[in-house]
């Protein structure tokens, strides 16, 4: 008897530069995990949250992973009680995909224990629908899209749910650093303009192209080139203190590119070898640093897999 | 002794859907053919232009293959009598590139009579500087860069001119229609916004990348499914009377897709093989037709090599 599914959704970097709000990479580490058995009377009881200081909310109707769970339960029509057990291993505002992760792990998680009736990418809809919950605004699935399928996923279109997993060169890397600040997804969306130039729209797609291309040919030096973003990036930068001083230092270190991680404050940058993101990682840090700010590091290759059972 | 030299460059198809400034691809035909041959005083002279109806200036300062030609001729510190002939292929005003078909065509020419000092993608600038002569504001290379490199290529970089050749599926073929109707580029380009909605520039960078993807891993599903313009096309769509009737005649046919080629009004439609093409090119026409607008009709697959010494 499946008595206790547990599963691990990875946290994710989406806005990757260019590719705002249509593309996101999956990391290895960290990320949630959503424990579910059958029990209780019908529908999704969250049991207990760790690992989110009691920020987060208990209520299923109001908890990203809570409402995700429910939603594939109702999709089914399927009446059983379970109990949810989630433990957050990322931080919530903290630009890595915190809501989207949780909200993936319990859909999957559900999905599991009821025997997988669904496939993997039939569960985005849920997931989503959990993210919705803590976003602001529009719905993406840059987040959820790479959690909950791995790799580097193009939303080719929000509107159709139509993702697209893109080819990642061997040696890209992900230097990532968090530093301890919070910046909500709303006040993130609210510095951005609503109406772009056209001209800044031109030179972000011209970059989205070269980017996706570069990925395609496993072309370092085109991926480095393309990452620029000039639409949301000169935006939400002041949200971060010491921001352009940690990008300067991860190019000086050898980085091919650095821009904000989803709404921030998380930087991310993209690196050829590990080596090379491992010093990234530190320089990084090191500017951070210099502002007072302490903050913590990751590096990982680009996670093919996304979301897993791990029990 | 070299004493003549003719090239053929290409039409090309430019903003491609998503690719607006961005993305264009080279036909195999029409195209316009520029014969140069040492002789006269110092610099370009024009000799003739035939297949214009007299409409292209004879002046080199404001001819687009002129321009381009004596551009090069200076960078190079040349000071040679080198006499031109140009013959137009492409009805000015079309959509397909004329100004940059005449432009790539000169350099092209010229670099050729001179031993060919320069690599062909170092004629760039100068053919980009030809085409401005006859440009509305920014100068875009997704007509020059295809009609001088062959193939699909994405400019990522306007102001960088850092172009890039996209791979292309084997049975990618594009089918062309260009009604008796002129648009100028300075019409074409009043009739866009010069701010977009964040809102649809998201949308447009999704289907860019879409198309992107879909080049690369030959997935002509995907290619159609991004073969989608929300900036461009539904502001110039007006000024070709009966587009929505072409475009859904090609969807009909079975194209792929189908936008507005250039900045008009000739209409293109990407399609998986040639016959495909032809179905959908006749179909295209006879929507023209029903508007009482006659048309011409082309079908090429994409032209990997742009311009080419023919004598």
């Amino acid at each position: 008897m499946k008595s206790e599914i547990e599963v691990f959704a990875p946290a994710t970097v989406a806005n990757v530069a260019a590719g705002f709000d249509v593309l996101g990479f999956a990391l290895h580490r960290p990320g949630d995990t959503v424990l579910v058995e059958e029990g209780g009377l019908g529908g999704v009881e969250i049991v207990e949250i760790t690992g989110d200081d009691g920020e987060l909310p208990r209520a299923v109707a109001d908890n990203t992973a809570g409402i995700a769970a429910q939603a594939l339960l109702d999709h089914l029509g399927d009446r059983r009680g379970v109990r949810m057990h989630i433990h957050k291993g990322i931080p919530v505002g903290s630009g890595i995909g915190s809501s989207a992760c949780s909200a993936v792990a319990g859909a999957v998680a559900v999905n599991e224990l009821l025997g997988r009736p669904l496939q993997r990418p039939d569960l985005l809809p849920f997931a989503l629908k959990g993210e919705a919950a803590a976003s602001a605004g529009a719905i993406h699935a840059d987040n959820v899209g790479p959690s909950l399928l791995g790799g580097m996923v193009l939303v080719r279109s929000n509107a159709e749910l139509d993702t697209v997993n893109l080819p990642v060169p061997d040696q890209l890397f992900a230097a990532v650093v968090l530093p301890r600040l919070k910046i909500l997804t709303s006040m993130a969306r609210e510095a951005l303009r609503s109406q772009v130039p056209l001209a800044d729209a031109v030179v972000q797609w011209g970059n989205l192209g070269g980017l996706v291309a570069g990925l395609a040919r496993s072309d370092y030096g085109l991926i480095g080139r393309s990452l620029k973003d000039v639409v949301a990036e000169p935006y939400r930068a002041p949200l971060i203190p010491g921001f352009a001083a940690v990008r300067d230092a991860a190019l000086e270190a050898g980085a091919l590119g650095c821009s904000i991680s989803g709404a921030g404050p998380a930087v991310f940058a993209l690196c050829r070898g590990d080596e090379s993101a491992f010093r990234v990682a530190i320089a990084m840090q090191k500017a951070f640093d210099a502002e007072g700010l302490p903050s913590e590091r990751f590096v990982s290759s680009i996670n093919p897999l996304g979301a897993q059972r791990i029990k």
